[in-house]
Order: structure tokens, then C-alpha cells, then sequence
């Protein structure tokens, strides 16, 4: 979901005495105030201590204080001053750069990469627009859209401020499929003016990803680029997401043993992701797909991107909080409200999502004691795994649009290519990325020859 | 200027028997045909033959069949079928990438980079945009913005087709100055919609590049640009070109032992690059600056690009076609007249650059003869000796715009740099442009203690 979290995470510099389990000590008296420990480091080994770069992912800021004494508290153990901040090093300067693919070291290099050279592959383009996608990079470029008005928790903070979000999906973008990923923020509140502006600057891209954009306006943005542009428009808060949460529902069915055909679905909360997960869930097979939102408006979203299958059932007695809770397999919630799920409605052997950030409907645990099959909250949805694969794949199948058979394929390949027990694989795992690709440009292909799938 | 030239590159494929003398028979025979020679590579060395792939730069694409039957017909020598196309081959898959600056391998790395760690950065920057330069990539980042309205001497193009060029203006940046460039080709042939676009983007780069767009409509974009944005705005077209004419010409003054303060500088043709190139020369310190168009709008534009000094002489019988070929020592021609000047008007001395591509005004060979000092035509003015340094420099300084005293020191240093009886220094030698870096974000510190400057 990509949701603000309130961990806040450091790095202290941690002087110890050459003394066995010193540091077991003082890494056990920084988890008394909540502390997770990240990375350790060792910095420098001297005759009578130690000093270790100690990454802490820390309940909340004003722990951060507390861990510390309570570490430097112990003898032998010294939390050495300065601050060391890892998430703005990270970030100075930028995630990403623009490289050349070849070093030109020739002047008959400048005649082939640019005049005079250059020129014979501008007309063959001006002939043949098609031609762009080999000979430019535009056939491996996405442009990752965002005008900062709905960025993580954070709400509208504006588009140079979104900017460390999308550099930091572009730069997935280049590290796990290979594909070049422009950040562009626009200073654009109005849809209309988002709308114009991409479709102006499409020809030089091979694929739009939307990010970070207000609902509702975000769904004209996306309805409308669709509409005039022949390439891939792909909103990730919508569609990236539901890739996942229905990637991690495919794999808790096939760790209990449960065939997707015999699972009721239900959707509580039909927001920007909510709608698309129960719009990508009708279609796939599931017994029934069940969902409500109390605002009427989250249902008319949800009919515009469902694919028009039998199995949608809002606005009845069953499509209610009650008909959901108490009747489906697999509940998914996504309504903003903590803690909205008391233990007591819990049916055994249910599957449940409880997605809102930062506190969920109900703890994962919770659920589970309570007699969930499986049960997890928003920590699970990394949109990493889905939209670098989908993009890829649909860049290589060369098609104009990313359809729900697409996503479908990258859901199962996220759930395939999960290891053992895990709903879901790890992230950073290049091979999960290449099978997600390979898959939605498959399902992309079968779609060009039966466009009604 | 970089307008279209009608030579044509090929790389042929030539098998020669182990006889020495062969290639350089073979080499005869095509420079009878007009070919110039660039690179050869030696490709397979057999017991009985070699071979060998040889880059020639054709008059033109006729020329190829001739030069290659004339290599052929001699004896031992086989020019091999299979056409190599260097240039499609350099550009395929286009010739830029977005990578990642930071190799992303731990979940503790994902959370500094991306959540929950980024939502920091965004905060940051949401307090105080300026932070985004140093937290972000847009402190080294530039727009390359063009609509493929006037794209090398092909027109209007379309913004597809012009991507290829803005890619090769992309990969120098990232070669030379390690500056991002991002390819953004409109499909908005209105200035009005130019504008409205690249206002709206601005927000995640450090300037913006123009490029190829038709005049005078670029003037507009330009003019109206530098008004809203506070980052700098740069034309290439007019303000590259007119930084390297011009350190030819400094560099000519130099080689032929004269201050400039001492010569009459006369501009011939006022379109873009020659407005730009007569008001860059004004306020350089030369005795006067003569210029001339016969279409009144060259005049207008002159006056509005111009330094407010008092040396620019228009409209009067000084400055007519007569009043600048007979009464100046430097004689700047971008008139778009092949041949416009006959030998026998040459005076003495002179210095003259005869810009017009892909004939001059008169060749260079034929100004020298009838007594000119230095003559020079198109094929010298290389905007890569200019552009790449000027942003850089402007991106280090952080200014808001490109001054006028930023062009001349950018001008000087590229004159300084010009090695032995060179006019100009080589274009991909990176100390060039680290020089002209430096002068420029020196300028740019000066302007900003002296904003009259």
C-alpha cells in the first residue's frame, strides 16, 4: 500500500570493550524499548574496543532517544555522538543518473551516435514511427507520473517532494527489470492538466505509470490516457497493489490446501486499491466475489474496472459488512479503520487481509489466534513485486494497454515464485521479476489473439 | 549549426590478399571517388587473406555503389556482401539508460531508500523544496525538451522522430559532464502548449535545454519560460552555437596576433543562431558590432537578445550587406545563401566564418586564397564544445539563468583550451568541458555578487 509507517529508522555508532557479550547486551537492552536490529557493521577494531554502525529500526522517533541510553547505560557500551542519518546518505544526490550506453571515443563515433549519422535514423523514424521502439530507448522507457498530490501517508505535499518516492521506483525499475524509469512531477493539481501534459510528452516513453495521484481524479487521469494513448497507462496504487494482495490470497489458498474455485471473496473498502483488488479478483476464477464500501461512490468505481464477469456481487444483503464477514473465505479489507475487525468475527479457517496502515483492521496474530487459515496486514504489499515485471512484460509484448489477463498472470507468477512457506518471494530476487515479465508477455500475446480474454 | 550534411557513412567489409600494398590500392580507390577514410578494424586474419571493416564517409549516398565497385575491381580485393549500417547498429535500443545509483541488496536497504525511509526525504522537501537539489536528482538533472519542429535540416519532424537526436545530446551530457539529460519530445507544436508542459514539469529538473524547435516560436517558449521558472532556460540552437562562433573567433584573434577591441565584428543573417551570435558578440568587448537581415524581424529579435551596450550598430549604411563585407575584420555569415560571397569581396585579414550548411557562403580553401587570415565554415561549430559545460556550471552554481557574462566565459575558456593552431579544442576531451564548467559557475558567482553584470 506504500503507506506512511511510523518506524523511524537509525543508525548509532556503538563503542564496545573487547568484552564478550557486550554486544548481545546492548542490543538486548535497545529491544526492551521496542528497537528491531537491522544491519551491524563493524567500523573499527582496536587493542581495547570496538566501534559498530548498529542500524535500529526504532517503534517511533521518540524511541530513538530511549534505545539510546538504555544501550549506553550498560558498562563498557558508549553510544558514540553523531548522528549518523543512512536514509538521507542514501539519498544524497539522487537514486538514480542517466548513462550512456556507449562510450563514444572517436569523431567517427559523433558520426554515428549524432551528426551526421543520426539523421538517417531520424528519417527512417519520421517515415515509420513504429521505428522508435528499436532505435530509440523509448522501447524500454516508462515514465513514472506522479503530481505529489497523494504521496504515501502523507497526503499532497506536492511534486518536488514526491520526487524521492518515484526516483526510488525507478530506480527497481532499473535494478531488478532492466527498464529506464523517468521521473516526472508535475506542478498539475487539475486532472486535465495531468491529462495533457502526459499525452504530450508520450511519444517519447513506452509505457506511463501513474503514482501518487489524488483519487478521484487519478481515475479520469488514467480513463482518459488510456483513451488517447496507444501505450500502456498503468496506475501502481490501484493495479500494482491488487497484483500483490491477490498474489498473496493465490498463495495462502495453496498452503491450506484450498482450490480458488470453492473461496468466497470478500472486499471491505472500495478505494483507489480496493476497488481494483476486487475488480481484479472477479474474473479469477473465485466462487464469488462479494464487496462493500459505505460510500456508494467506491462501488460505481468498482463496476467501471471489474471485468464484466457473473461473479460480482455489490448491493445486496450478502454485500454488506455482515454478508462479507460472516460469509467469505477470504476477506480483504482495506476501509482505513483500525481495528476494525473484533477477534469474535473471525470464522475459522478464513484468509484475511487487514490492510489499512499504519494499525490495521486487526493484527495478523489476533486474526490468527482467533482461528484465521492465514492471516496478514499492510507489511506484506510491496508493490516492488508486480509493477517492474508487468511494465517489462508489456514493453517486451510491445501492447497498447496492460489488461486484467496481464495482471492475472503477474499474480500467479508472484505466488509461484514464492520459496517454502512465504506468501510471497523476496522483492529483491531478480528471478521472480524475469517470471512475472515472462508471464504478462505471454498472457499479452495470448490477448492479441483472442482480444476478448 | 548542426544542419543536415548530405555525406553518407559506410562500413564496408573488405577481404584483401596477404599482399602488401593491397588495402592502401583499395584505400586510393575509393578516395578517387571522393570517400574519406575513417576507421579500420581488422576483423579476421586468415593464411591467405584479411579482413578488414573500413568506416568511409561518402559525398554522398550515391557515391557509395561507385566506391565500393572501384575497391572491388582491383585485383585481390573482394568487397563483401552484407551491409553493415553502423549507425542503426549504434542506435538500437537507444543510447541512454537510467540506472541505479546505489545497488539496493537488503530489506534494511529498501527501507532507506524507499519506505519508510523516503517518506523523510519527502518531508524534508516539503518543508523546503530546496533540499530536493541536494536529496534528489535534479540538482544534476536537465531537461532536454523539443518538439521536432526544426530538427537538423529536416523540419518539422515530429516529436518521435527527434528523439534519436536529443538521446545524442543526452549521452554527451553524461559522458562529458556528468550532468542527467532526460529526452522529452513533445507532441505540441503551439508554443502556448510547450510552454504549459514544460512549466509543469519543471519541478523535477535543474534547467531546461530547448532543442529543436522552429522559430520564432522557440523565442516565445524561451522568453516566456525564463519568466516563470527560476531555474535556467537554454536554447541551444541559438545560445550553444553562438558561444562556440564566437571562441572560434576569439581563438582566430589570438592565432593572428590581434586584440579584439581592435576589430569590427559584422553579423550576416539573423535567425536564430545569428541573432544570437551577433548579441552575444555585442558587450564582448569588440570595437563594434555590425548586423544585418534583410527581413526586419532578424533586426527585432537582434535588439531583444542584444546586451544593453553601446556597440551594436543596425540599420544604418555601416550595417548593409556593403557596410559589413567591406568595412569589418570579422565576418560571421549565417544567411542561408550558398555562395553568397564571391572571392574577389574577401578583404584582406579577414576573418571569416561562413556558417551555412551544407554549402557556405564561399569554402573556407577559396577565403583563404582570396586573402582571408582564418576562414572556417559549418563543419567546425560543434555544440558539444559548449552545452554540456554551460549547464554544468550553471547546475553547480545553482543560478536561476544563463547570463550573457556565463556564455562569454564559456566562450573564453573553449578558446583557452583550443591546443596548438587548433580554432577550437576537441570536442570529447572532458578537461574542455571541466574548464568551461568552472568559468561558467565562476561567471555565474560573480553575476550573482554583481547582478549588473
Amino acid at each position: 500500500m506504500g503507506e506512511l509507517s511510523i518506524e523511524r529508522d537509525e543508525v548509532f555508532r556503538l563503542r564496545t570493550q573487547r568484552t564478550p557479550g557486550l554486544l548481545a547486551k546492548a542490543l538486548a537492552a535497545a529491544g526492551e524499548h521496542g528497537a528491531n536490529i537491522g544491519e551491524i557493521e563493524t567500523v573499527y577494531i582496536g587493542a581495547d574496543y570496538n566501534i559498530r554502525e548498529v542500524a535500529i529500526i526504532a517503534p517511533d522517533a521518540a524511541a530513538i532517544d530511549r534505545i539510546a541510553e538504555a544501550m549506553d547505560a550498560i558498562e563498557g557500551v558508549t553510544v558514540l555522538p553523531g548522528h549518523i542519518d543512512k536514509v538521507f546518505d542514501q539519498h544524497r544526490g539522487g537514486k538514480i543518473e542517466v548513462r550512456s550506453r556507449a562510450t563514444v571515443r572517436t569523431l567517427q563515433d559523433i558520426r554515428e551516435v549524432y551528426t551526421p549519422g543520426v539523421a538517417r535514423v531520424v528519417q527512417a523514424i519520421a517515415e515509420d514511427e513504429s521505428v522508435a521502439d528499436a532505435f530509440t530507448w523509448r522501447g524500454r522507457t516508462v515514465a513514472i507520473v506522479t503530481n505529489g498530490t497523494r504521496v504515501l501517508g502523507l497526503g499532497n505535499v506536492g511534486p518536488a517532494a514526491a520526487l524521492p518516492v518515484v526516483e526510488g521506483k525507478a530506480l527497481f525499475y532499473a535494478q531488478l527489470v532492466d527498464v529506464n524509469a523517468v521521473p516526472i512531477v508535475l506542478d498539475a493539481d487539475d486532472p486535465k492538466d495531468v491529462i495533457d501534459t502526459v499525452a504530450r510528452m508520450a511519444p517519447g516513453f513506452g509505457a506511463i505509470h501513474l503514482e501518487d495521484i489524488a483519487t478521484p481524479g487519478v481515475y479520469e487521469v488514467e480513463r482518459e490516457l488510456e483513451r488517447r494513448l496507444s501505450i500502456p497507462v498503468f496506475h501502481d496504487d490501484q493495479h500494482g497493489t491488487a497484483v500483490v494482495v491477490v498474489a498473496a490470497i493465490l498463495s495462502a489458498a495453496r498452503r491450506t490446501g484450498r482450490d480458488i474455485a470453492d473461496l468466497r471473496f470478500g472486499q471491505l473498502g472500495l478505494g483507489a486499491a480496493g476497488s481494483a483488488i476486487a475488480g481484479l479478483a472477479s474474473g479469477f476464477g473465485f466462487a464469488e466475489v462479494r464487496a462493500y464500501d459505505p460510500n456508494p461512490l467506491g462501488i460505481e468505481r468498482l463496476e467501471e474496472v471489474a471485468e464484466p464477469g457473473v461473479d460480482l456481487v455489490t448491493g445486496t444483503d450478502d454485500a454488506t459488512f455482515d454478508g462479507i464477514v460472516d460469509g467469505c473465505d477470504v476477506l480483504v479489507m482495506t476501509t482505513g479503520r483500525a481495528g476494525l475487525l473484533p477477534p469474535e468475527r473471525v470464522r475459522p479457517g478464513q484468509i484475511i487481509m487487514a490492510l489499512t496502515n499504519p494499525i490495521a483492521e486487526i493484527a495478523p496474530a489476533e486474526a490468527v489466534g482467533a482461528g484465521a487459515a492465514v492471516a496478514a496486514d499492510g507489511s506484506i504489499v510491496n508493490n516492488v513485486l508486480a509493477y517492474p515485471g508487468l511494465i517489462r512484460g508489456a514493453l517486451d509484448a510491445k501492447v497498447p494497454g496492460v489488461t486484467a489477463a496481464m495482471e492475472r498472470a503477474a499474480a500467479f507468477a508472484i505466488a509461484d515464485s514464492a520459496p517454502g512457506d512465504q506468501l510471497l518471494p523476496e522483492p529483491l530476487d531478480v528471478s521472480v521479476h524475469a517470471a512475472v515479465a515472462g508471464a504478462v508477455a505471454s498472457a499479452a500475446g495470448d490477448a492479441v489473439q483472442n482480444p476478448s480474454q
